[in-house]
């Protein structure tokens, strides 16, 4: 079964689409085609938007879902003809926080994800920067200046979560390989040792890790199962032996490995507040 | 004036969050303090925050806001006894879309940021590899397997732009930096003539250029506001000469600016559906 779910923002659409995503995560029988109507900014495009609803609400056998993040209300109301299951964040949210809290709200488009302060968009520049100079172990002078020194084997996941937590949260993420001499030794590699109370390790499962390398240097040693398996052991008996917080990334996505360190570590984020 | 919101989840709460960061930009007069508890697994959990918010609203003067995005009936029960103003994503939609589609939801937790398929794991780290790979000119061999080509002065976004489109959407992004000599000549470089349709340009205010440049050089040419007037000027003749959708960056987040790119040159995500 399928049908359509059209999301209206008067600005970048992340909030109504991230909420789509959840919703529609939980409905795994259904097949949701997704039109995505960002930057609507004045009533003539939000008819056309909504002629366009009515149009694919008259081929769709189940009715057509509408997200709106709308903030004007003459944009809200050309909502109403909408033949849709409507859900108007606006409404929904806004309303009742304005009569709980008495307050009123500004009603301004689009600013949710703007630009913010200078200050924020500092932050996280700089936290990107940083992160981008730090990967991968190339540099390990400014260790004392990371937030967290994640570290793990090849293709454990450790780029990328590092430059989500950069992107997203602002925070200084360092992340160093563990080479083969590493685990060979069974011992923290000497340059972390001053930082261990930042470190984070990332384990996965050898079968997966296999899966990536291949993809990667396909039939390479890298690539090899027993290889796999051995790395991957030695890592977590280095991180056991040294007590540090470990987390099994295998069926994790990024988000999930990032917001999870985040909150293991109880790192504060330096943006997105 | 200012209040608490809590953030509850069984997953990244990366929805609830995302969700609340629109909301309160609304309420400019207010101070929201944030409290984040994501993955809640168990209902005794639950019932330990439910007596964090009921001993935080004894103090606070406006009533608290609970956002929860619980999924499990034991545990959004447990929110009834919450002295707050609570929304919950579960009763606010997903009961009227199970109405609607006359289809059960299927009530598991954690679905929403979780992996999801191999192939879109691999998409993503696909494009965050190109796209590192393809960082600030600094490889122009695989161009033709770029979505989009970001072009512009140094400091002008380019390379958080690229790795926002990557890491979020799975878009190939390419970046490459507008150099003095580009700019004399007033010709695109000659790498980039066979991509034109892949390209994009950013733009920005060369006194907020000057700020940005002056705290990464300070007093440096490279860093002189008429050295950003030149830049920006010269780069802006390059677009409409040679008809390049740009953007000016001065004023939006990188969310902003990325969700721009897609939505004006239509590109496909290749992930997040």
């Amino acid at each position: 079964m399928k049908t359509t779910a059209f999301f209206l923002s008067d600005g970048t659409g992340i909030t109504v689409e991230t909420l789509g995503h959840t919703l529609f995560s939980n409905f795994e029988t259904m097949d949701f085609i997704r039109i995505r109507r960002p930057y609507l900014l004045g009533t003539d495009e939000v008819s056309k938007v909504v002629e366009e609803i009515n149009e694919t609400s008259k081929n769709s056998e189940l009715p057509i879902l509408v997200f709106s993040s709308l903030v004007t209300a003459k944009s809200r109301a050309l909502l109403n003809n909408c033949n849709c299951l409507l859900f108007d964040i606006y409404d929904i949210f806004i309303k009742p926080m304005e009569n709980t809290l008495n307050v009123k709200s500004s009603r301004k488009i689009g600013r949710s994800h703007g630009m913010g302060t200078f200050d924020n968009y500092k932050h996280r520049i700089d936290a990107l920067n940083f992160t981008m100079e730090n990967d991968d172990g190339e540099n390990i002078k400014n260790y004392q200046l990371a937030d967290v020194i994640i570290i793990g084997v090849s293709r454990s996941g450790k780029t990328p979560t590092s430059l989500y937590l950069a992107l997203n949260y602002g925070i200084h993420t360092a992340n160093y390989p563990l080479t083969i001499d590493d685990l060979n030794s069974e011992n923290l590699p000497s340059v972390l040792k001053p930082f261990k109370d930042k470190l984070f390790g990332l384990s996965i499962n050898p079968t997966r890790l296999h899966h990536i390398r291949q993809e990667r240097k396909s039939n390479s040693r890298y690539a090899e199962l027993a290889q796999c398996q051995y790395e991957t052991r030695s890592a977590e008996v280095l991180y056991k032996n040294y007590n540090i917080p470990f987390l099994d990334t295998s069926t994790m996505s990024i988000e999930e490995i990032a917001t999870s360190i985040l909150n293991l570590k109880q790192i504060q984020r330096r943006i997105n507040e």
